[in-house]
């Protein structure tokens, strides 16, 4: 291994015992302030198979108050957890902000795993590497402090440990088939551990590399270090000083250009209609049947017609294969992860299609402009939004990005509308009338966030939705395309 | 099959359109009155293969605003659901009050495969209708609408169906395995569809045996009777009107007789604490390897010793195989569902230990003292909650339930030792001393609930806790003995 071990203490017996026993009673001390402090801490402790990860763990949480910890251990991805971005099972188990998390490995062993038996090719590794640099960048910009532990034992000990598990029938079924041949391939999973380590090292969550031949010595350690890591992070919030992504991005005009007047007849739609829900119906059956899932995001101003146009394209489905979800303001629990938590919570299976009406474009449009979050937190969402929309394309998917357009006049015209129709009525609220004042500064959010997040592979579609008709043919024609591609490549 | 069809009108072709019109129309028209009525409703929709189940729920759907109905889609148990009890992902996944769910097959199909490919033989089979009756009249006492539909092809019809199926690339993926089996097997699965339907029938929400030969005849007849049972409900709560199972219970005797001088010597308690932490660790792996799941549920009074008592169990666990699951008061999205909800929703996976400090029981103790439920309700949760842990025990797992005891002085002293202790202080607050007030109030509400719901099957066990060291003991002790039971039977 590359990495420099950390010093352990002498292996003096009573010396160990009183250093441990100061080190949980910090960490059980810190517990109070990590939760008035809302600070979310993530404890990943990887290293080999038998390294006694596990039981590291539940020696940590001995002093600890199981309403400010959990612990999670991952192994396998499952039959649900395979049908989602690789990240996904991470991301929608992050802690909530103020409580202490421990994994029992994670990210880095499924990495080498995935590298080792094959199903990562090179270039595959490295997109992998990337998406691991990102996530765990996010995190600490939002406040998350990572602490990363790697137990080192050697090949001699691991094989050692594996033996005494298998001597006894109540510990042998905790040797997997994986353990034994990691103990036999050794070498290989070393480099590529290895490079996982050393593409991931980074200043804001350095990795710690643990001599774990003994156990008792490894605890006073890693204990000590989680505390100075949570003392550091309590005295100044973790910032990870990086950019993030670069993507290309497509010349998106202001959005008061755009010429509203596309229209469509009357038959010539009903034709149009009918024609595009028997095609994208037998599209759905072809994505269904190659697993691509189909991501539809949906914003505009509001009576612009996104419900109507939803439907049409949602009536063309099969409706085992697809789900509409609305988005509204985040609840108390969604408050207290990284924002775009609930939406990676809210992500469909492989081959079926989710539609979101609002998105996580909310940041840059309704969050800013009522003051929802701080500027540093919307400004630095661009970059994360398109981020987040790389992981999805990654995996596989078709993400569609539709902004709903009218202009002010046409608003007011509905709106009047609404008011005056009593079964319309319940449609129009006086928030409605409210963010209808603020038109101008929507307009600027809107600018910004089409220029920003236009991005070559994820572009914005602006659908002039004056006459609805037209923009409902028009929306569906463009996913019709987007899909068509998909199954070309 | 033994039920009477559903009269459907006649085949003239526009006098069907006009009629589909009308029932969808009216169906849109019921969307708002649900949501301000809060009444949910699960449509059930059961049937043959290629009945047609999804294409109707699709056409139900039409003109539906996508925020007010969801539409779920079982299949076979994935393997996270076949790690919980069987009625899992159906309970996990009722709607919120307010809201339409369209279930395409649910309950009945997978009980209908599960006897037929002999996974239940015929005593496991009438405990499943059992279950199914208890969870459909829980549902319907919550308020909740259950409206069933049995969509039925003669064994021709639907031979014709999955060739039609077949003949197309993009559609055979639609057919599987056991969608000929059956076709093969129509009489087998006939007769035991026919078992499960007169055995759930019942007055409250009947069976609608659907001729579904004609998709577009049978529509309309769907959303006619959808939409009566919708206005039926909305002028009168559904009721079940049934009395729920009955319980054979253990003597309670009152909790103020309790003797509370049971004590542990200082050296007995270490030698004993060692002795059975070191027993619990053997059990956590054996029943890990057999995969049996363990329910502990910890109620008490404040400042009792349920945190100490709890991580003293903890720490004999292995950190990946347990979770403790504290219990606060219900978040707003668990409010909008049936009580119950949020502890299936917290079950563990089998082999996996869920400690919960505090449970279920908050609905006959706080939840009734602080009137945050009618009195019918908590009155109706003795049996419920009976009924959960049967399900729970069914589903193979130990359930043992502890009351930590002390007495109104101890509980006194340990206030004040808190308040006048600095790093103490923020463990007590207001809301202990206002409890505290109503001793005697709870002391009535624990005596209840220790006298209905301590079943001969799943006891309370009362923990005599003025020496904290000697009910930790008595814990430990009494789940080693219920692990042991549960590994000889």
């Amino acid at each position: 291994m590359l990495y420099q071990m950390e010093p352990i203490p002498g292996t003096d017996k009573a010396l160990r015992k009183q250093l441990t026993a100061q080190a949980l009673e910090r960490l059980s001390a810190q517990q109070l302030p990590i939760r008035e402090n809302k600070l979310p801490v993530i404890v990943l402790i990887e290293g080999w198979s038998a390294a006694g990860k596990g039981s590291l763990i539940s020696k940590l949480i001995r002093d600890l108050d199981p309403r400010f910890y959990n612990v999670i251990s991952f192994d396998n991805p499952t039959e649900t957890e395979s049908r989602r971005p690789w990240l996904w099972r991470y991301f929608t188990h992050i802690p909530e902000y103020g409580k202490l998390e421990f994994l029992d490995s994670g990210w880095v062993e499924q990495t080498m795993r995935d590298r080792v038996s094959g199903r990562l090719d090179k270039n595959q590794f490295q997109k992998r590497l990337d998406s691991i640099k990102r996530f765990e960048r996010q995190l600490c910009d939002d406040g998350y402090l990572v602490v990363r532990f790697f137990l080192n034992i050697s090949r001699k000990e691991q094989k050692r440990r594996i033996n005494r598990l298998l001597d006894n029938k109540d510990t042998m079924w905790r040797v997997s088939e994986f353990d034994r041949w990691q103990n036999e391939h050794y070498k290989e999973c070393e480099a590529v551990y290895d490079e996982i380590l050393e593409a991931t090292q980074s200043s804001y969550h350095p990795w710690h590399l643990i001599d774990a031949t003994d156990t008792k010595e490894a605890l006073p350690v890693v204990s000590h270090i989680l505390s100075e890591a949570i003392d550091g992070a309590m005295k100044q919030k973790p910032v990870s000083g990086q950019p993030g992504g670069v993507f290309s991005l497509l010349p998106s005009p202001p959005i008061s250009t755009v010429d509203l007047s596309p229209s469509i007849s009357e038959d010539e739609y009903k034709t149009q209609l009918k024609a595009c829900q028997k095609r994208l119906k037998e599209l759905h059956n072809k994505i269904y049947r190659k697993r691509i899932p189909v991501i539809i995001a949906y914003e505009g101003w509001d009576a612009a017609g996104k419900g109507g146009n939803i439907r049409r394209i949602a009536n063309s489905l099969d409706a085992r294969g697809f789900e509409v979800l609305p988005i509204a303001s985040p609840t108390p629990d969604e408050l207290r992860h990284q924002y775009l938590w609930r939406f990676w919570n809210r992500l469909p299976k492989d081959g079926h299609v989710a539609i979101f009406d609002r998105t996580w474009y909310g940041r840059v449009m309704v969050e800013r402009i009522e003051g929802f979050c701080t500027d540093e937190q919307w400004q630095r969402a661009y970059t994360e939004i398109n981020e987040f929309e790389q992981e999805l394309m990654d995996w596989g998917a078709v993400v569609v990005k539709y902004w709903i357009h009218i202009d002010s006049d046409t608003q007011l015209e509905r709106f009047q509308n609404r008011q005056n129709t009593p079964e319309k009525r319940w449609k129009i609220t006086d928030e409605d009338w409210r963010n209808r004042e603020k038109w101008s500064q929507y307009e600027v959010a809107v600018n910004d966030m089409l220029q920003k997040t236009s991005t070559a592979a994820a572009p914005w579609y602006i659908i002039e939705s004056k006459d609805k008709r037209y923009a409902r043919i028009k929306a569906m024609k463009i996913l019709i395309e987007a899909i068509e591609k998909a199954l070309v490549d």
